[in-house]
């Protein structure tokens, strides 16, 4: 194959180390400068590639690049857009091919979840179906851990660690306070539809007794009674009860616990979601004093606390994106391969996109503990390597330097508009 | 003064850093065996004096003692109780002194706040009012920074730098996707009365159009037409807006944010911190998307953030403490002195517990920014210093190694209880 650029992109709600696999990719293609000339970056994701809004990432020193992998966020910006089908929107795909034509772009790199790696298949068959020849890999991301195939998904140990220390630290905290002041503190994590973040959080507790004494769980249909009866039993106990809710926690029904229980003595649905309900329910069953934290963008922001094997996992994907590519492997995605739990052993695989697009991975039943309040030992044999490793960013002035790139915008080629 | 035991007790919420001071008072109470005999700790704070309920810390190895440096919590309980004056609550005070005797007590450290420090206060004057020679040295404590004299009040440091740094991050993220997502970013942290903590999120921003783009703080009376102008500007400015309000933000006739303007359609109050309504209002004048996170005991536990300043004078505090006792000194309590803020030169120096008592500091007025969204140069000059330097604890399998003391109790000499 001759030379050509590559187009990178990120893709969905970013993680404290979707730039690491940026950085894999862009350090990776800059040794392979025979095959592949520059790599332009999306602004803004896709969209950068269809309204011809893209990045020149040769304008960056190598020490830039490099700082990337320590950086949280999406450097060049990502959005939430998905590509219809190619026969729906046909205009779409002429778009892209214009816009690869135009700046002789061969290589396309996307950088997402599941509904992103749908996207990437998409544009692997522009080569077959509309005549223009691409290699195009997916690179995994999402904190979720709810992408198939692959054993982790980068950007969820990050989260994990996250979510555990900080139930471990707040559990500190309330557990010195219980005697006089709250006894039940409730933590909200991210998971609409998968607990894995959730779960993480089990991590924390290491014999009986430790916090969190209860996690919620999407999968497992929530039981307010058996709920309440834990929420108390927990505090006899222990003198406090820690709490990390889901913010997908749902009954048998579907229903969202943030979208019900909330409604005032008029019957009007109150605002607020899973974690104030969650408290509104053990303060109106047991009078408990409550205290409850959202940790929302925090968690998912977290770089100064990441775990190191995400870390090196995101980089992994990233160089290894780039050298299937380079291989001329189209339509594939790199993935993590667990070899061994312990000591923890793991690689970098490869599966088909098409196999990877639109499915979700659920928490396994077997990785609950029987009254589904908490991870068994799988499920904490599976979680527990995830988190280990610490990789600090640097500091400057008691602040982490994370880098601003200066995105240096590619000259544009095209007269033409796309509207999006 | 003959050899006698010591009394140490935690007061109030606790702090990533307040077990550093458990660590300096004992460490040097150690190093002092000749004046002081052994530090006996009030289980659950001065309610452990009461109920005679004391944990002997002679039973703690030296290496769990330079744990304590390390661990957030209260490594032997605290608690919210404050003791009345000795006019109106005799038997209190009497109650103290036959534990204090029986347990051959001289020494009496009381780490907390502005209360505490007026527990502190009544308790030094024992000797000179009930004949019960006791030297008493209150031990600076709170995150809020609210106590007057100290330059800076051990424990704010710590969530000043997790303020700050989780701000920066969640900035970062919710500028790459703001174009086709999140707009909008809330983040409400503690401060009920002081502004310190939201103010330390100023910190995050360096130069123009770098988030935090508004703070509101509890000194500024809140006005919600500039406010919400604030709000469009930056995003039609910077594409997003972050904003991060303290708790106890107010209008200007004192009505908390937190309490007002969630009424339902029927005028009924709807249950919602300050972050809740903020975003609210946001969400119905200009139709963002928002996200809100509630930082809550997180950001007073982060011991994995903790600010390396603040670590460290949370220890001298404690040091010193014991240094002032063993010297006689009564009714004291050491505060942090500053020298210089560029470079940051700080030292301990020591006032009468009588002109701490039940006093707040707020921040200055020209701490803050003309409009009152921000801080101004003068208080980033105060606050940068505080958050310089990390200062990790030691990890295991990606937890931090987080001390659980055995906290052995003092055997009971008194067969007399006391109910609290």
């Amino acid at each position: 194959m001759p030379k050509k650029n590559a187009f990178y992109a990120q893709s969905g709600g970013v993680t404290a180390v979707i730039n690491a696999s940026a950085c894999g990719v862009i350090e990776t293609a800059r040794k392979n400068k025979s095959v592949i000339g520059k790599v332009y970056a999306g602004r803004d994701g896709i969209i950068g590639a269809l309204t011809e809004d893209m990045i020149d990432t040769s304008k960056e020193s190598a020490r830039a690049i490099a700082a990337l992998r320590y950086t949280p966020g999406g450097a060049f910006g990502s959005c939430r857009y998905k590509l219809k089908g190619l026969e729906e929107d046909k205009d779409q795909y002429a778009r892209l091919i214009e816009v690869f034509e135009a700046h002789d772009i061969g290589y396309f790199f996307y950088n997402g979840g599941g509904d992103s790696m749908d996207t990437a298949h998409k544009v692997s068959q522009i080569g077959k179906k509309m005549g223009y020849p691409i290699v195009c890999v997916g690179v995994p991301k999402t904190v979720d851990n709810d992408l198939p195939l692959t054993d982790v998904c980068p950007g969820f140990g990050s989260v994990a660690k996250y979510v555990a220390v900080s139930t471990m630290e707040a559990a500190l905290d309330v557990q010195s306070m219980a005697r006089t002041s709250t006894k039940v503190f409730v933590l909200e994590v991210m998971g609409r539809h998968a607990g894995w973040i959730a779960g993480a959080a089990g991590l924390a507790g290491e014999i009986p007794g430790d916090a969190p004494h209860i996690i919620l769980f999407p999968e497992v249909p929530f039981d307010k009674k058996a709920f309440l009866k834990k929420v108390k039993d927990s505090v006899e106990k222990y003198d406090y009860c820690v709490i990390v809710v889901s913010e997908g926690a749902q009954y048998g029904d579907g229903r969202f616990l943030a979208e019900s229980d909330t409604k005032d003595s008029f019957g009007h649905a109150q605002l607020g979601g899973a974690a104030q309900v969650v408290t509104q329910m053990v303060k109106e069953k047991w009078d408990y004093k409550c205290h409850y934290a959202i940790a929302d963008y925090l968690q998912r922001s977290a770089r100064h606390i990441a775990s190191k094997v995400d870390v090196d996992q995101a980089y992994a994907v990233g160089k290894s994106a780039v050298e299937l590519a380079v291989r001329g492997n189209n339509a594939v995605m790199p993935v993590i391969v667990r070899h061994s739990d312990k000591p923890y052993r793991w690689g970098v695989g490869v599966v088909d996109l098409k196999r990877v697009a639109n499915k979700e991975k659920m928490m396994p039943k077997t990785y609950f503990t029987k009254d589904g309040f908490g991870i068994s030992a799988a499920g904490r044999r599976y979680l527990a390597p995830l988190i280990k490793g610490e990789d600090y960013p640097h500091y400057r002035n008691g602040l982490p330097r994370y880098v601003k790139l200066k995105n240096v915008a590619v000259t544009k080629k095209l007269d033409t508009k796309f509207e999006i």
